[in-house]
């Protein structure tokens, strides 16, 4: 993908400096730009690279007003890391709308339909009675059970594996290699020792703008659903047990684990290697930091808490400071136990 | 899958109160259930959704006895838990029962056979000289390495990675994105820093009722075999490295590890996100807590243990609650040692 | 695979001791080993097998003098172990070396080369520009995305994913599962509390002889690339977030994760289920314990650290030694304070 500096100036509304002829064919960083990268200068902590680098074309501000010499061409915008962004959408946007048709050999069961504009990857699979909305993508070896349910505008990674009966929203992202619908860990227990397995005949809703990330696992319901609510970003190799549900524009990072039945609210922010058990409620914008245990039920919105087992984020890291010092403490303790005992000694 | 609830009833054992010829066509928790769904009232607990509940039937005991009005016909049974059980076994039998038989594309190498009544979906693979037991079912973009047995009954979930030369006993379910015998991580340190790779040419040995999760990784051995013992129970996401064993009717939350060459007893429970280092030997009945870390082997059997490194459950529960005080006992502290210090001025 | 015990003795340059014209057909474990296996017996601490072992041979060293009487036929080289690990790798190599030609159906896209001697699995997938090396080996239902390389002799098993846009050099190895080049998990925070997805255009370069375990997963960067340089070794469920760079023959063992932006040095060794926050400088050689969690940069070379947040790995057991105390020590500092309340009425 080739454009002119002008062009890409037309498309921000922005003005050009220097020669708007030359061709640019690449987004990166202004410390890694190369010739034929087109970069922005934002904050201004990068300013320095402006007078080093080799990009063709660097987006800055309006009143940027350059200290020393450059070799760029600039654009100027009002906002060059907005405007930026804006750039990588629509590269985005490219790359994603030239995926379309459908692959051979790929598999689709009866009575299934696709909308329209879908991309079918090759070796695919799609089973029966699912029903698959427009602009979907679906990768290769990707693989949707039957009775699923997908929104518009979704896109199912290379080797995602959703179970049946899934229903998945619109403008959702799932991951390569993540898989949504896999039986609930549930077993009864024998009078023998042994376990039998407890069916598990519930699904999984991912309601709209749901992302879930690469080898991230959500199980099906024991009964009923499993819920991951709207807007809600699950990172990568995260463990979602059965009955759980996570509240809409919750952000869960990597390798974090939410057992059975536990109800996480809306706006929480959970960070990696977090673990929570089962069957607790998590109230609305609670935040864990990074590998917190979570074994008590949050009833007041907002809490900042840490550790394992968790608590208030600040108390965790005055009792943590004291922590690395254990070994005086103690000794401090032992000083005084001789000390009191010379003084009672010394009182008989 | 429509029953009208006399038919229900009738495979149950159970007598119907109210209108028998009502269609029910869903499974559902008595607080959730909708019209055409068969709900069931054990727990006291639930007994208030009863009376508001739009289920169309409602499994209840022999002897229950209604303190108000309700909508549902009612099925009495002995056990109402079980009988719901039994139901949710035999759809789900029923639902496995249809998956027979071969879709295409999907390939098989020479020298392979396969028992009576299996399914191989699309996409799937199987190596040279495997021997494929009765009833299984090897869903789509499942592979099966070389040289691997399976026996009867055993479910191979889509997309899951069974490597060459894998046992695989009956009744076994591996779910999707599992990967069977995947190298050990062994590398020979060398002079100049660099590593080299110490070939692994072991393999696994999954016996009867064994269920591995999603994502979950079993290693294989370096020489032998890594070995995941009858009954054994693995949940998602689970990291099992080479030469380890798992004993029989072992439980194993999500995103727990174990190490090299550790030999985990039977009966042991060890809940998510677990750590346990190599070379350990743990005694039959252990239980650890989440996120525990063991680096020590655990000889008397029956303990419950807890922590990073893991002590007595108890124990480690007292030592936490004085953790949380810490800034206070420190300050407690200093204040003695002042008073002290007073003290022993005063006496001289 | 079958060989006279004369023909393995002449490949190892060795002398055979008893009957050389029997046939071995597998390597095993001296305590392990049965009819038809070769062993080695290297370490003094296994001696006591040799005299019970049914291995048709073992290797012993030059100068070893048997003590009890075996019956297996003795194979007398320099160095037990090394001989035994040549095997190992022989072993390994042939069996690779089977794996060549293009199994169908498998897909490759316009524009994309492959070198000689390569192998492609039933159901692989390469997409569109990809430049694939000699000997590559590529499994069944692995995805290769579009604008890939792939260097000489890598092998990608079955059901890795690779995005596009990858660099892979020579002699990686790429383990089932293993995904490489999803998005980062960067999302813009909305005034109205959603968060809006930020392109992540980069890439991920893997140099060579890197080794990338079993449903392990690298994002790729936000622009730029992720980088995990020469030799590294990677073990299996870890996540590697987008832009973090791990250093030259740097190990990392099962679940750890490696946050955004994050920059690993060389020589370092991170054991299982360690966290490492983003934007984060880690110096050379430093090495971190199971499960610890690192927030800060490590400037100083050569450390060895341990806990949550991670300290010196020696203070670290001194304060959890004193940890698993803290009841008694509490009880010592309440007597403390009695025994001083006591002294001070006195006093008065």
């Amino acid at each position: 993908m080739e454009f002119t500096i002008e062009q890409i100036a037309g498309m921000l509304k922005g003005s050009v400096e220097g020669n708007g002829s030359l061709v640019v064919n690449k987004l990166a960083k202004i410390e890694e730009a190369t010739v034929g990268c087109l970069a922005f200068l934002s904050n201004q902590k990068y300013e320095p690279y402006l007078y080093t680098t080799e990009a063709t074309a660097v987006i800055v501000g309006k009143d940027f007003e350059p200290k020393k010499n450059y070799t760029a061409t600039l654009i100027r915008v009002d906002n060059p890391y907005l405007a930026f962004t804006v750039l990588l959408e629509q590269y985005q946007q490219f790359l994603m709308a030239a995926k379309v048709g459908i692959e051979q050999p790929s598999f689709i069961g009866d009575n299934s339909t696709t909308g329209s504009n879908i991309f079918r990857g090759a070796f695919s699979y799609i089973g029966s009675n699912c029903k698959i909305g427009n602009n979907v993508k679906i990768y290769p070896q990707a693989y949707i059970g039957d009775n699923v349910t997908i929104g518009d505008n979704t896109v199912i990674y290379a080797g995602a594996k959703i179970y049946s009966d899934i229903v998945i929203g619109n403008r959702c992202v799932v991951h390569a290699g993540a898989v949504i619908g896999s039986d609930g860990f549930g077993f009864a227990p024998q009078p023998d020792g042994s376990y039998r397995p407890i069916p598990q005949v519930g699904n999984v809703i991912l309601e709209d703008d749901v992302c879930i990330g690469a080898n991230t696992v959500v199980d099906c319901a024991t009964m009923g659903s499993t819920i991951i609510r709207q807007g809600a970003k699950l990172d990568n190799l995260i463990q979602i047990a059965h009955n759980v549900e996570i509240g809409k524009h919750t952000v869960i990072a990597a390798q974090a684990g939410i057992s059975g039945s536990t109800k996480i609210g809306n706006y929480c922010v959970i960070a990696g290697q977090v673990g929570i058990v089962g069957h607790l409620q998590i109230a609305d914008k609670t935040s864990f930091g990074a590998q917190s245990g979570v074994s008590k039920s949050i009833q007041k919105e907002g809490l900042k808490l840490q550790g394992s087992p968790a608590f208030d984020y600040k108390d965790n890291l005055r009792s943590l400071a004291v922590f690395r010092n254990l070994p005086q403490l103690q000794k401090r303790l032992e000083e005084l136990e001789e000390k009191i005992l010379t003084l009672s000694i010394n009182e008989k």
